[in-house]
C-alpha cells in the first residue's frame, strides 16, 4: 500500500515531508566542504551527548524569537525531536502510566507513547486549540479513579494534524490547569516559526520554565539532518543525557556543526520566510480546491501556518477503508485513526500541502472529491448508512474548526 | 573530574575515539560538496526508518568480509550502532530480566541493559575470550532458578575492553550452548576489520542466522556520522524498524549517502589497513611503555586488534580510587569498575592506545607508571593492605591474560 502510494502518479498529500525546493544547495555545498576541510577531524569525531555547545547557544537564540529565555546548559540536542520525545517518555512513564494528548495528535508521539504503554487519553480541540473545558473535565474524570496523568503533550502552535493553534488566553489557562493538578506539560513545537502571518506566538515554555519544550530544525532548515532539541528543566537534564548517551552515544557532530556554520553564515530568518510563503501559496491551492472540489457536508480549517488541513468528511464514508480506493484513483491521504490512540477519528483525514506543488495539490484534492463522490454515490445506491441526510448533518461544507474527537 | 581528564596537558588513555588523522578530509570535503549540490534534495530531506537502501547493500558486501551472507531486507541502519543495541534491549528485555555478557563488558552496553532495568550476569574470559565452561555454568545456575536469560551480548573479537578475541573453536561452542539453551546471541563487532595481522575472523553471525550483528562505520570510517546497523532475523526486523521509527523516525540521510558514496568511490579497505597500521603502532608503543615503566604484579594482554589493553595493577591497588591521583598526574584512565554492573574491576582498569600518538602514550604510561609506583610507597609505608607481598602475588609482570571476573 505504501510501496503504491509512494508512485509518482500518485499525489500524495499523506506525508509530511518539508518542502526544500528553495534551499540553497551551492551555498550549502560550499559550507559543508569548508566544514569538512577545516574542522574535519572534529565534526567526524564522536562529541558530546548533550551536544555541541556552540549550537545550543545559538538554539537559545532561536528560542528567543518565541519569548523563551534558555540557558544553552539546559539544551540537550536530538537526532531529531522525535528523540527528544521519545526519551522523555521512557523518562517519565512506566507501562501503564497515563499521558494526555490533543485528539488527534501527532502520530509520532503516540508511536512513542505505545512503545513504552503509556495510556493515552485524548482531550478535544476547536478552532482556538485544545479546550481548557475539555482538560479540566479530563484531569477530574482521571482524579476520580485515582489517577494523576504523568504529562499533558501538547502542539500549541500550528497543529499536526489539526491545523489550528492555542490562542493566547487559552495558553494561560492550559498551563494554569496542569500547574494545580501537578501535570507535567511537554511542548512540541516544530512549526511555531511557520506562521502565514509573520506572527510569532509565544511559547508555553515563555510562561513557565517548567515546560518541557521540544523544538527542531527539520521544518526550518533540513529534515535529512535529523537535528532537534529539547529544552528541560534543570532536574531533568541530567537524566534526559544519560538517556541520550544510551540511546545513540552522541548525537552526529557534523551535522550539528553544518548546522551551526548554517545559523552563523547565513540570513536563516528569511530563508524561513521563503519557506513560509512557498507553503501559504499551497495552503491557498489546497483551501481554494477544496471549496471547488468536495463534495457537501465535507469540514475543514484554515490553517495560519504549518503543513497540515483537517478534513471531516460525510458521515457514512471510512477514511482509512476509503484509501486503497483514493491510491487507484492516484491520491493519497493520512486517514484519521492514525492520529488516536484510541480509534476515533474514521471521519477524518489529514492533507499535507507542505510537500507537492500547488498544481499538484489541486489535482490531488479534485481526485479526492471524486473519491468521495463515489463513496457517496455508493452509499445513496445501497442505501447504507441510511442516517446520512442533509438535516442531520446540516450545510456545513467548507470550513470549519476542527471536530471535537467526540464526533 | 571529566573537564580535568580533558585538559589538553593530560594524556587520555580513557577514551575510545578511532584516530581520523589518516582521513583524506580533502577527497571528503569534494565528496560531501558534490553530494549536496547533486543530491541534496533528498540527502536532506527525511528517508526511510530502516535505512537507505543502497548503502544496506554495502552493509551487506562489508559484511561478507567476516563470512556473513546477509539480505539488505534485514539490515536496519541505526545511529551509532549504540542505537541498535538500545532499541534490541527495548525490544527483548522487561524490567528484571537477565542479560548475559562478558566480564567485564562495554560500558554502553551496561548503560542500555540499566536503563531497561535487565540485571547483567557476567560471564569471565581468558586469553581466547569468553570461557565457554563458565558460560554453561553461569546458564545452569540460572536454570536453577528457573531463569532463562534474554540473550548473550558478546563483542568475539577483539574485546572492548579486555582486548581479547574468542577462538574459532570457542565460538562453535558458544553458538552451541546458547542454541541448546535458547538464548539468542548479540554479537557486537565495531573492531572486527582492525585485527593486528591483517586475519579477518568470521563472525558469529557467519555461522548462525538467528544471531543478532551490530556493525558499525565509526571506528573504520568516522565516528561523527553516526552510521551503524543491525543484521537481524526477519522476525525479528519489523519489531526493531518500528522501535527505530518511534526513536528517531529515521537515521540521517545526509549522513547515509555520504557513507555510501565513500563506500562507493574510495578505497575503503585500504584506508582501514591505514588506520589499522596506525592503531599497530600505537599498541606497539603502548606494549613496550608498560614493560618499560610498570611496577611488578602488573598484568595486561596484548590485542591483535582493536583500541585496548586490559591492565591488571597490584593486589591492594583501587583504580577507581587512584583515578583522580592519576588525573593530577597528567593522566587519564578508565577504571575497570565501569565495565562491571556487578562492583567487580576495581583492581582492572582500560588503557586506550586508539587515539594519542605513540609519542603521548609512552610518556603516558610514563606517568601511570610514577603514579602506580607511589600508590604502592603509600602501601608499603602504611603497611596496607598488608596482604600485599610477592609470594601471593607471584612474578606476574609483564603480558597476561585478562583476569577472570573473580579476581
Amino acid at each position: 500500500m505504501f510501496a503504491v502510494a509512494s508512485r509518482p502518479e500518485v499525489v500524495s498529500l499523506a506525508g509530511g515531508m518539508p518542502n526544500l525546493a528553495a534551499l540553497p544547495l551551492e551555498a550549502l555545498s560550499a559550507e559543508v566542504a569548508d566544514l569538512v576541510r577545516r574542522e574535519g577531524q572534529v565534526a567526524l569525531q564522536y562529541g558530546s551527548a548533550q551536544g555541541v555547545p556552540a549550537l545550543r547557544e545559538q538554539i537559545c537564540e532561536v528560542m528567543r524569537l518565541e519569548g523563551i529565555n534558555a540557558d544553552p546548559g539546559d539544551v540537550v540536542v536530538t537526532v531529531g525531536s522525535q528523540m527528544a520525545l521519545d526519551l522523555v517518555t521512557r523518562i517519565f512513564c512506566d507501562p501503564g502510566d497515563v499521558v494526555l494528548a490533543e485528539g488527534p495528535s501527532y502520530v509520532g508521539a503516540l508511536g512513542s507513547f505505545a512503545a513504552y504503554q503509556a495510556r493515552v487519553v485524548h482531550v478535544g480541540m476547536d478552532e482556538h486549540g485544545l479546550v481548557p473545558e475539555l482538560l479540566r473535565d479530563a484531569v477530574r474524570t482521571l482524579a476520580a479513579q485515582g489517577i494523576t496523568p504523568k504529562f499533558l503533550y501538547t502542539i500549541p502552535t500550528f497543529h499536526n494534524p489539526a491545523g489550528v493553534t492555542l490562542t493566547l488566553e487559552r495558553r494561560a489557562e492550559v498551563l494554569e490547569i496542569c500547574a494545580r493538578y501537578g501535570i507535567g506539560v511537554i511542548e512540541d513545537n516544530p512549526y511555531g516559526l511557520l506562521g502565514f502571518s509573520g506572527r510569532i506566538y509565544p511559547a508555553l515554555r515563555s510562561f513557565d520554565p517548567g515546560v518541557i519544550y521540544l523544538g527542531s530544525f527539520s521544518k526550518t532548515f533540513a529534515s535529512g539532518l535529523r537535528v532537534g532539541w529539547a529544552l528541560v528543566p534543570p532536574a531533568v537534564r541530567d537524566r534526559l543525557v544519560l538517556a541520550a548517551e544510551s540511546a545513540t552515544l552522541c548525537p552526529p557532530s557534523f551535522n550539528q556543526m553544518l548546522v551551526s556554520r548554517y545559523l552563523e553564515g547565513h540570513d536563516w530568518r528569511s530563508q524561513v520566510k521563503t519557506f513560509t510563503e512557498a507553503y501559504r501559496d499551497r495552503r491557498d491551492a489546497m483551501l481554494s480546491a477544496l471549496e471547488t472540489y468536495l463534495p457537501d457536508d465535507c469540514r475543514w480549517n484554515v490553517p495560519d501556518g504549518g503543513f497540515y488541513v483537517w478534513l471531516t468528511v460525510p458521515e457514512g464514508v471510512d477514511t482509512k477503508a476509503m484509501l486503497p480506493r483514493a491510491v487507484t484513483a492516484r491520491v493519497a491521504y493520512a486517514s484519521g485513526t492514525g492520529f488516536y490512540a484510541d480509534g476515533l477519528g474514521s471521519r477524518q483525514l489529514r492533507l499535507s500541502y507542505c510537500y507537492p506543488t500547488p498544481e499538484r495539490i489541486t489535482e490531488g484534492v479534485r481526485r479526492l472529491g471524486g473519491v468521495l463522490e463515489a463513496e457517496l454515490d455508493v452509499m445513496r445506491t445501497f442505501g447504507s448508512p441510511a442516517r446520512i441526510s442533509p438535516s442531520r448533518s446540516g450545510a456545513v461544507r467548507g470550513p470549519q474548526s476542527p471536530s471535537p474527537d467526540t464526533a
